[in-house]
Formats: structure tokens, C-alpha cells, sequence
């Protein structure tokens, strides 16, 4: 596996393998590998192609107030798992050389990032699209895998790829879970023993929010009002938002006629979780 | 030559170029050709490879009040200029194969168009931006062409083009003018033959300032009064801006101490000209 830390190096990697006639799946990650990163690489070997893994926590998609500085990090344990796992190269660039001095260019879209998690980190989908826009620009993929559980993130990748016209495909991968059902996440390591109760609580609305719909439940409003009630039975757990949504404008509806993203955030302590389901009501979901 | 509407079709043209190992070279345009317009197919050509002509008049960078609706337009005398100058290809797609409905992704640069015609045009840039960003992705040229007339655009396409790593060699090709000194513009098609004395002023005005540094004048704000009296003898024409600035950062300079981009804006009755000239101490401007 090579560790690519320049992206003219990069570049000049996935010019040869596309002149090979090979493919190239790219996993984009900010490191501090679980299971839900390491099954990204998974998908992106069954292209049959070459997987490059990008490792890069990207300063442009953290608030002022948000957690850059205290996210966890252990590269060379990222390094061995993504060698384990296949992967055929690593991108692992400095901040520097993604931001050089005198950077002043950015990717932004005009709706899709105000909804859901944009409205409380107005910044963010900014800096993901602008750090994915140059990474197809670096590693030149055929295809890009990212985790369903940032929905909204695969929404907006989606489309600034169609706008922008690149010829790559989006893949999402299906959210990876603990055996307690806790969407798994790198600020996971962030949680105290005695929080997880409160993290589980995401999980067991979005269950409850289907059982609801499964059972008949039509209207937005009383299933969000139950989803609530779950999370509010904690007092360590306090909302940022619980949406039921249109999964491709990520508007909110009304009705559960026809399939809805249910998605919400909330604070457990100072962690902000994230956790989605589709719900069909048709019994798909 | 080929004329060629569809990104897609666009893209698998240039894909099969670079296959075969010819270089593309891009020249972006809105149209209605002049020789200024040809002179960049001229450098084009120069590069030995296939030159891409792309026509089309963007909508995105042109603000509600301006004059995107009486763009001069010749589609046919266009083509045939392209193709007697040696293009390979004309690019040129419908407003709805670039901005589909839905679309929403705009490239945005946080200083350089906060400056000279981007105070006065604030969506001029982003727009610009945006196309030139789509048009890199559509065509995969290896260099491209701009008129250094726009040069604030030449700076912000630099800018951009290595912000998102695109291995794209942008070259800037020399203003061409009228025998009375009117730098060529599509917009000239506006004036009127009594406008013509107040649209001179422009360069007439870049000619002192050169003379000025050149006979030891080291004041800005000097040698801006005096252009500035210039466009003044003309009542006809409204100074928008007249500048002395850093040709990297196109922030105002208070001394000629180092070379200096003169530039100006005028509005000579209801057409908004510009016209440059980089202007160096040393006597080399």
C-alpha cells in the first residue's frame, strides 16, 4: 500500500493507473478508523478496482466553536487497518497542502446545505464540498463510497458532482452499527460509560419512528412528538433537531405517504451524534 | 471542425484526445467574436494540440440590472470565424445543459473579487468562477486561453485553478486593440458613433499614467487625478473605478515603486467599458 502525501504525487499516481485502464475508488475519511470506514473500503474493492483512501481532517468543515483540536487521531493505526483491508494507496496529506497560504476558493450550494445539519453548523457543507471537489481534482476517482450516515452529506456531494460535471459515482454505504445499536462514529470516542444510554436513545427513536409508520402512523407531527419524548427521557440528551424529510430535497414533510428520511441530532454532553433511517411507508424501509 | 452541445458528449470528445495522447487547449467565450477573441485561438493553436472554442453566454455572471438580455449574438458568423482560425471544436451548449433545473453549486473566491469590477458587479465572479470550474470538468483541456483585458478574471481562474488542483496551464493573452486605441470588446457594438471621443478616454488615460511613472512620477494618487481629469473632459463617461493596484493581489497601492496594474471602469452613456495596462518603474511596462 503506498502513502501518498503530495497531491502532485497523487496526481501523478492516478494519471499512471487510469493510463493502466484500471479503476479508482476513492473512501474520503478524517481517519480514527471503525468499522463503518473500514466497510467504505470494503465496497469500494468490489468495484475490482484500485481503493485509494484519502485521510485528512479537513479544518474548512469545523465551526470556530467546534471540535478540530480535540478530534481523535491515531494515523498509524488508520494505516495498518486500511493495509489490512485492502486498500491500495492512502492520501494522507498536511494541512497545507490542501490550504496553502493564500487559499481563497470555495464549493458552496445554495440550498441543500440548509437543512438538517447545515442550520446549526452553517460552515460545514461548505468545507466538505469544497475539500471533496479538490479531491476528485487529486486522486482523478471513478467512483467515491461514502457512509449513509451523513445523509445529508452524500445529498449534497451527489449533486455538486452532477452540477460540477464530474464523471464520477456516488456510492452510499449502509450505516454500520454497534451490537447495542449506537451509529458508529469517530466522535463515539468522545462518550462516558455512564452517556450511552443517552447516545442509544438516536437509535430507538428512529426504530420507534418506523414501528409508528409500519403500524399506520401517517401524519409527521405526532411521530416527531414521540421521537421526543425517547430522546428527552434523558436529561444528558438535549435536541438539535429531529427532521422528517424528503430524502432527495431534504425538505421537511408532512405526511408519511411516500418514503421519508427520518434524521436527527442531538447533544449527549458536549458529543454531537447524528443518526438517519429511510422509512418506506410501503414496508421497505 | 466539430460543434458539440452535450457536456456528455463533450467530455467523451475530449476524453478520446487525451487518449490518444494531443493536448487540448480551451478558449472560454460568450461570443460575437473580434480579433481579440481570435487572437486567443491564434495562442491556442500555438500549443499544437486541438483548440476548444466554448460559446456560451453565462447567465451567472451577469447581475439583475445588466445586460445580459442585449448581449450581441452571431452564432453563425461565429462558427465560421472559429473554424477559418483553426479551432478543432466549438463547445456549445444550451443555458439548461449548464444550469439544469435544480442546480445549485457555485464556486466563490473569498478575496480577489472584492476588488475593482467585482465591487461594482458582485455576482460577476462567482459566476465566472462557477463556469470556468463546469467548462474544466466538461472540456479536460491541459492549458486555456483568456484576453488580459479581463484581467481581474485572469487572476481569479489562476487562483482558482490552483486552489482545486486543477493541472490546467491558464495563459493570458494580450488586449488587443482598435487603430484609435479602443480596446476590443464585444460591448462596443453598444456605443454609438458620437460615444466614440469619451470611450478613447479609457486608454488614452492608461497611456498618461504610463508616461507619468515613466518620467519619475512614484505617487498613485497622483497620477489616478490626472487620469481621472482625462475621463472627466468627456461628460458622457462615468468613472465606476480608476486603480493602482498589486497585479497578484489586486490591492490598491499607494506608490509606483514596483510594477503596478493600472485599470479602470467606465460607463461611456449605458456601456460599462474597461481596459488595463501593467506598468512597470523599471521602464519595461
Amino acid at each position: 500500500m503506498e502513502i501518498i502525501k503530495k497531491a502532485v504525487d497523487m496526481q501523478a499516481w492516478s494519471d499512471s493507473v487510469r493510463q493502466s485502464g484500471r479503476t479508482i475508488c476513492l473512501v474520503p475519511t478524517m481517519g480514527y478508523f471503525h468499522e463503518g470506514h473500514l466497510s467504505l473500503i470494503d465496497r469500494g474493492k468490489e468495484k475490482g478496482g484500485e481503493v485509494v483512501v484519502s485521510l485528512f481532517v479537513n479544518p474548512a468543515q469545523f465551526g470556530e466553536n467546534e471540535d478540530l483540536d480535540a478530534y481523535p487521531s491515531n494515523i498509524e493505526r488508520d494505516l495498518a487497518l486500511a493495509r489490512e483491508r485492502g486498500a491500495t494507496a492512502v492520501f494522507l496529506p498536511a494541512v497545507d497542502e490542501i490550504y496553502p497560504p493564500g487559499y481563497q476558493t470555495y464549493v458552496t450550494l445554495s440550498h441543500l446545505p440548509h437543512h438538517l445539519c447545515g442550520l446549526s453548523r452553517p460552515v460545514h457543507f461548505k468545507g466538505v464540498a469544497t475539500v471533496v471537489t479538490k479531491l476528485f481534482n487529486i486522486v482523478k476517482p471513478h467512483a467515491a463510497v461514502f457512509g449513509a450516515k451523513d445523509f445529508q452529506q452524500v445529498c449534497i456531494i451527489r449533486r455538486m458532482c452532477t452540477d460540477l460535471n464530474y464523471n464520477i459515482e456516488i456510492m452510499a454505504a449502509p450505516i454500520v452499527r454497534e451490537e447495542d445499536g449506537l451509529a458508529m462514529s469517530s466522535r463515539n470516542a468522545y462518550l462516558q460509560p455512564s452517556q450511552r444510554p443517552a447516545a442509544l436513545s438516536l437509535s430507538r427513536s428512529l426504530a420507534l419512528a418506523e414501528k409508528m409508520v409500519a403500524e399506520g402512523e401517517t401524519t409527521c407531527h405526532a411521530v416527531k412528538k414521540e421521537m421526543e419524548g425517547v430522546i428527552q427521557g434523558f436529561p444528558e440528551a438535549v435536541i438539535d433537531y429531529i427532521s422528517l424529510c424528503d430524502p432527495n430535497t431534504l425538505e421537511e414533510v408532512v405526511s408519511t405517504d411516500q418514503p421519508v428520511l427520518a434524521a436527527l441530532a442531538v447533544k449527549v454532553g458536549t458529543t454531537r451524534l447524528i443518526d438517519n433511517r429511510l422509512i418506506d411507508p410501503a414496508g421497505q424501509g
